[in-house]
């Protein structure tokens, strides 16, 4: 699209950051990017949206920040699949009054997360306007072999989940290194069944693997890995610290189905040190949680379904 | 990014509409989709967004329009690397208070015209805020052999546009077909040097090539294929018709540079019936228009530097 003096000025600040291997044929600065396809397997394409005012706010997010969390919750997406992220564009639509120091850092933010997960931006597009900050990234990856979706999970599948969950807006759903090496372990490890990544909340995004698989799921309250910050924020009430690990979403963990036989073989040699937890089972039908205090009671995707 | 019960229906809807051909693994509704990669040539990348206010708006441009735009703008850039586009995913950033129905229109726009290219959309996000619409849209598309780029026009190379110029505000901004049969008749036909796509403006895109290949150019002005809206705008006043058609921009024609040989060819037997233009010739250095009345004078992104 058209681009103002900045834009022009801001873009060839950005090529002049910017080195490519040997699989990169066009780089940053033409009217698209080319790239020498993988061999094998499949192709690996998302695209993803952080908001101003909606996914963070500059009262307590720096502009780094906010660049690193656009491409680490897009790149989480790729990792969910259980694939390798590879290359990213990326879409900056920049309120009016916006610095070039800002759009610096936010770019710097993003190459730093980038660079972590061996993701190399080659392209992108810079606009403003009279609104708030927009940040779209769209990552093709790479997969070899069967691509791990929502659709997979099987009656008497253990149901597993890496890190901690809850309260992440205290602090983890900014600077955040999406769950890549761990998808890939996990791949070589056992046979995975279902993955997604948590990113509207344990509770919501379980639902869709349930959804998708036509099965029904149960969780033990006992095992849900609930983070400090969401014992945190339970001390501040309103809700329980299992509530806010069921419900609040941008966790970016992995959470994903494998057999009885696989889920012994994770939790006897873990292929990884991040936390592993076991938290639940995939059943014929119904979506319940196992109180500590015994019984069960249904969960609906903001957790649960009766709060009392 | 976590999403709203009125985004999820949203999908839903989408996703009852989509049907996918055996090279779409995984279509919408995943954490990414999965696509067979092409097997020879390379991939293409693009990102591209327009915002309300911006790019268009709804005092004249109706929500099916805006929808039309968001993937032809950025499968014209497909286009101007002479590839083919095969797929787009789309992300989309709603006012808070747009209706479900006005959702549907912005996605059967751009369904329309992804449909008339051969564009299967095969992945998005959705969220909403308390601000103007934005449509980013990437698209992934493939080329055989050597992509088209901006650089490589030489000294001595014809310049050529597709189409009229000038005045797109009034209409063609919108509904417009991006040239990707003509790129691929230009390729069959010509060895294309560089190419790009008329988005910022005649003179402006012109100067792309020009500085990424390190040459000069001189531009016809008895040549330019000045548009009836660039003429109907010019006895409005301000501007002249050919400096609309310099200057204005979002045409989303094709300019591009070939041998004086492939030029005679072109224009002896056009592959195709859109209109084609002779409008100039790449020189060593700077950047001119020979007027109609005679002499030359400098040319500046904008149109003419001296403007009397």
């Amino acid at each position: 699209m058209a681009a103002t003096k900045g834009e022009f000025a801001l873009i060839n600040w950005i090529r002049r950051q910017s080195t490519f291997g040997k699989n990169v044929i066009v780089g940053i600065g033409d009217d698209a990017a080319a790239l020498r396809p993988p061999k094998n397997g499949a192709v690996l394409l998302t695209t993803d949206t952080i908001l101003e005012g909606v996914h963070f706010n500059f009262k307590t997010v720096t502009p780094f920040q906010a660049g690193w969390k656009a491409i680490a919750s897009a790149v989480s997406d790729i990792a969910a699949m259980g694939g390798v992220p590879e290359y990213a564009v990326v879409a900056v639509v920049l309120p009016k009054d916006a610095s070039m120091k800002f759009a610096r850092r936010l770019y710097e933010g993003m190459r730093s997360v980038a660079d972590r997960c061996g993701v190399a931006i080659v392209g992108g597009d810079v606009t403003s306007w009279r609104g708030k900050l927009a940040v779209n990234v769209s990552v093709f990856g790479k997969v070899d072999g069967r691509p791990i979706t929502r659709l997979g999970a099987k009656v008497g599948d253990a149901i597993f989940v890496t890190g901690d969950l809850g309260g992440s807006v205290r602090e983890r759903h900014v600077e955040f290194l999406p769950r890549t090496r761990e998808a890939l372990a996990l791949r070589k490890a056992v046979r995975l069944h279902a993955m997604i990544d948590v990113s509207d909340g344990l509770a919501a995004d379980l639902r869709h693997i349930v959804e998708e698989s036509g099965v029904g799921a149960i969780l033990y309250e006992e095992a849900i890995p609930v983070s400090r910050d969401a014992e945190i924020l339970a001390r501040r009430g309103g809700k329980s610290a299992v509530e806010h690990a069921l419900g609040d979403g941008e966790d970016f963990e992995l959470l994903f189905t494998v057999s009885n036989r696989d889920a012994g073989r994770l939790l006897s040699g873990p292929p990884f040190r991040t936390r592993l937890s076991r938290i639940g089972e995939i059943t014929a039908r119904g979506f319940y949680i196992k109180k500590k205090t015994g019984g069960r009671v249904r969960l609906n995707p903001s957790g649960y379904e009766h709060f009392k």
